[in-house]
């Protein structure tokens, strides 16, 4: 199997999808040549570290260079050229032109195959007194440097930004003792999620001391003698020591719009299923690409670790095997964050998103134990999931709790790859002892629930705001009922609904209501089956009654 | 939706299946009339959480029965019959003999549907000496108070049978201080999982005290002054104050027998995927039955919680829908335990399951950390996945580590379920934050292992005795090959190898080893890649490397 293979390929960015190209390339070949061009001082770093390494969770600083220039060239035998930008693409030529960034001079070097993954910069939009520099961004060891060496004379934080780096920030911040104050400008943090999905999240950053300004933006920025004030839409300003921005990413490929190279709407360099894009022997992959979208149709760009890295390799596969390669399937967008004690996550498409696309979906909310309820320490699941009424495919899920979400995510995220239904959710035979699971998971729940909708057994009501001005009746322990309470319902404990039914108009539609969703869901079919028009509150009081800290 | 249903269904065993198919039934109809015959005084009570009690990690004795006779008479409006014993079924006449516990009446119900879900018994084999109140066995809460008051006076507890109870039963009584010694027939502990993936169970058995016999039997006991003594068929003899009996269960179903329903060669009621017998209106579910098998075709019976659950509901559904209830899929053993710091599990077919049945597979086993490697906590998982050479569908998983064995199982088990392929594995995108994974899961690596076998570019070597007697190059650093040594290898550090290929003949197959399996890969590509016939050994010397305990 020797290979006399002497190509020439140059990757642009040396990180999560170039150093994945280059490790996969090299494992293909020992003779082609390849180049690695990073701008930066490192190369293989972990991104998804560095709000760790803020925070102090990571201790050492050594811990997130998985690689070093040094060691890719000696693992590798790449050529690893740090510190150097690529300032301009030839497809034609089939030529890079780099800059050196620590001696400015000019070159320029050829290819066969060119990979690129410049990654996606953070956006710092052109905003009036936005050159502070307390004012930081966090992309790479640089920037984590830069922001920890702020935080001896930081005291107040401001995170403008709920998304999943924004989040990690802020808890790690308040690890430090700092006060936090975050910004966003949706209603909601995490946008990613559905707005009922978070509420949870935003309680426990208010509960862990984080202020949470929802539903508002930044006009500008202002200095003051201490630091900088952060001017706000509503016309509210925040004073902080430092501003962190984490309000999303911009795909960096201006030097391939410069080669005319395709770009989608957005800015990411559209490519096919083997990350080609419409430059011959030119690739893009991580998140500077759009990749054909598995779930609403054309392209899409995620920006997440592990597409990177399978992206990168989908490239290198190409390069070697030609169509032979196992096509990249396309990113379905899983990802998870932890908030204090919280995790938290989605797969597939949200609600939003499939509503923005038009897509017809039907969605449930469950509530369930993270292992046997039986077994100290379960902690309550909430998962939504979405599915298409068509052909009960599932199309997305959300999760949040304290333990065992991001279980219930891979599990979704797999049903999602393999096209799997609401039927096959309620026969999933997961692992089940008592410390790791249920003998009913609440992913079976989820299909129990999502068939039981389907089939006309769960009449569903997706949130209190349906409910409002009809007959609610709550049918938990009047305890319980009064512990959480659920705005205007009759409480009429469940053990004594069949012998209290002449309580309840028959001619109306009545709305159950309890603590998880399930005792709801058994009210009304006791209803149901005696002639009522009966429909449950998904999700009971846990996911819908409003609380202190909304 | 009123139903006017009043048929009478009749349900055998008031506990995983039964209940569940009472609860489901009740849910369909409230005109219905369910009637549950129960032998034991209890109901619905978490089997598997015997253990636990036992060992004190659930405290509460009243955390175990998750209903009551009454709570399931107000709940449901059942008919519940405690401490009666069904003992015969009349299928022609629709009717069962009953027999009250307490006074020993005799009786007969009438009806419509039959639901079996009488379980299965603890195996009791007829030995010498097998007739001693100190040899016990664990089903039902009666058995757990049995062994909870023999544990005063007992300091040395002999358990019979290394599968899931037993395992978790040294696990617990070892908590409480007893010294555990634990029989096992096969070789190996947990049968269900190949040999070579408990060798960590067993070391973790040992580090914590607990005396493993594996190969050996028991031929008979004998009474001692202070306990019981098992005579091994080995010849050897051990002394304890109390034996615990786990050597398998037995369906219980002689009813059905006798009825002339249609069983198995082992004794399981034969069922179809409605949990139909072959006598009309009389379904079975749970331990006693065998449904048809998903995996390797045929019937079989598997005893687990999850699948008697959902076979419980499935009888309902078609009692209800008739042909139009979501048929049961079969079961597929997804199966787990925790022993003290490990977890280990099976879903799917195992390796010797697959050659028993005369299928064909192939096989893989790597390592990965639970989550991101930089991120503290991150602990080894090795993962054994099991496909089918005709077109990659996964036939089964096994997995062990410290941590995120659930997670991995539950994947495979939604992958199984789903009949995806080790190319879907590549590309699963599962949640990745350093909390919570790695940007390329274990679960990818699988994929890539597995994909990388079929296209030739990893050559695997599945254990250290394939190697024996070729040239080993043991890749990894000095100090780790000397700290955990693979017997009759040379050690050629990776970043020196490339430089030092003069040193390795190339006349002769090479086998690379290094810790996990990654690096002897990496290894063997740049070999073959030089012209070398290398050969990876799968799983390193993490998985292979003889060691103390084993
Ligand atoms: C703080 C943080 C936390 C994150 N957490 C997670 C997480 O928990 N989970 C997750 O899935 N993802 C996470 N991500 C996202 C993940 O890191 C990215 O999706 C991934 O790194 C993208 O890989 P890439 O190769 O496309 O780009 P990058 O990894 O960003 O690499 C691109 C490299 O290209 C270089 N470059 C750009 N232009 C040029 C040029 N012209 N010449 C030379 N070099 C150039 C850049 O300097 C950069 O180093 C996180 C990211 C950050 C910043
Ligand atoms: C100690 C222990 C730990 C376990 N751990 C796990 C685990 O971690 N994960 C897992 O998935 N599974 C586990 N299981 C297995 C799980 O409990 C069973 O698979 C499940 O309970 C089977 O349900 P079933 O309804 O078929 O039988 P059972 O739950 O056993 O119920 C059958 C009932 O029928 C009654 N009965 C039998 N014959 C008659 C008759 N003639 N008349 C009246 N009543 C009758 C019996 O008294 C019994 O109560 C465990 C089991 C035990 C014993
Ligand atoms: C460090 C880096 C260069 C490694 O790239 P890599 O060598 O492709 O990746 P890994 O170290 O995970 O190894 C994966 C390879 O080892 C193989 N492998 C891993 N474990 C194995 C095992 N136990 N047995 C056999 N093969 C194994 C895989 O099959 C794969 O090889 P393949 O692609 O040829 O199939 C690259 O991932 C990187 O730069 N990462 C840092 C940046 C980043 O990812 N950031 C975002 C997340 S923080
Ligand atoms: C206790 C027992 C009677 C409960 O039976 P059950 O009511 O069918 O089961 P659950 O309590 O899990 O509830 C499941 C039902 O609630 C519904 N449900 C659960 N959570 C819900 C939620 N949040 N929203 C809507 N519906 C929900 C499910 O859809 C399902 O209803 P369906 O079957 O009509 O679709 C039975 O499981 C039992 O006896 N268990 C003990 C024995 C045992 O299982 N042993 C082995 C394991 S230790």
């Amino acid at each position: 199997m020797a290979d006399m293979d002497s190509k020439h390929i140059v990757i642009i960015g040396g990180v999560a999808g170039g150093a994945s190209a280059a490790a996969r390339a090299r494992r293909h070949s020992e003779t082609a040549r390849i180049t690695v061009i990073e701008r930066g001082p490192d190369v293989s770093f972990a991104n998804c570290g560095l709000p760790y390494h803020i925070g102090g969770e990571i201790s050492d600083r050594d811990e997130l260079a998985l690689q070093t220039p040094d060691s890719l060239r000696q693992l590798l035998n790449l050529e690893v050229l740090t510190l150097t930008e690529a300032t301009a693409i030839d497809p034609n030529a089939r030529s890079v032109t780099l800059r050196s960034l620590s001696d400015g001079t000019e070159s320029s070097i050829g290819y066969d195959q060119l990979i690129l993954s410049p990654g996606a910069s953070p956006l710092r939009p052109p905003i009036p007194g936005i050159d502070n520099e307390r004012i930081l961004t966090l992309r790479n060891l640089e920037d984590m440097d830069r922001i920890m060496s702020a935080m001896p004379e930081t005291r107040k934080v401001g995170i403008v930004g709920g998304g999943f780096i924004g989040l990690e920030m802020a808890e790690q911040l308040a690890h430090l003792g700092k006060e936090v104050v975050l910004v966003e400008l949706q209603p909601q943090v995490l946008p990613q999620l559905d707005a009922e999905m978070v509420r949870p999240l935003q309680r426990e950053l208010r509960h862990h001391g984080v202020e949470l300004i929802l539903g508002d933006g930044i006009n500008g920025f202002a200095r003051s003698d201490s630091g900088v004030v952060a001017q706000l839409g509503s016309g509210r300003s925040v004073e902080c020591d430092l501003v962190i921005l984490s309000i999303g990413v911009r795909p960096e490929s201006d030097l391939a719009r410069a080669a005319g190279i395709e770009l989608g709407p957005r800015g990411h360099i559209t490519v096919d299923s083997f990350q080609r894009t419409s430059a011959p022997d030119v690739y893009a992959v991580g998140d500077v690409c759009e990749s054909p979208d598995p779930l609403v149709g054309g392209h899409v760009g995620i920006a997440l670790g592990g597409p990177a890295n399978r992206q990168g390799r989908t490239a290198a596969d190409h390069i070697f095997l030609g169509d032979r390669a196992l096509p990249y399937p396309g990113s379905i967008g899983t990802s998870i964050v932890r908030v204090f004690g919280l995790e938290a996550g989605v797969t597939g498409a949200s609600e939003k998103r499939l509503s923005a696309a038009g897509i017809r979906y039907k969605a449930v909310t469950v509530n369930g134990p993270s292992h046997a309820s039986y077994f100290p320490g379960a902690e309550t699941i909430t998962l939504k999931l979405l599915w298409s009424p068509e052909d009960g495919r599932i199309l997305g899920g959300e999760a949040v709790g304290r333990d065992g979400v991001d279980k219930r995510l891979d599990v979704l995220a797999t049903a999602i790859r393999g096209r799997l239904t609401i039927d096959d959710l309620v026969h999933l035979e997961l692992a089940y002892a008592p410390p790791f699971g249920s003998a009913k998971d609440v992913i079976n729940t989820a299909g129990f629930a999502a068939t039981n909708i389907r089939d006309g057994f769960l009449v569903p009501v997706q949130t209190l705001e349906e409910a409002k001005g009809h007959v609610i009746v709550d049918v938990r322990p009047a305890a319980a009922a009064a512990a959480l309470p659920v705005p205007d319902s009759v409480n009429i404990p469940l053990p004594s609904l069949r012998s209290r039914l002449g309580e309840i108009d028959k001619s109306k539609p009545v709305y159950t209501v309890c603590q998880m969703g399930k005792t709801s869901y058994f009210a009304a079919r006791i209803l149901a089956n005696h002639g009522y028009d009966a429909r449950s509150i998904l999700g009971g009081a846990h996911h819908q009654a409003p609380r202190p800290n909304d």
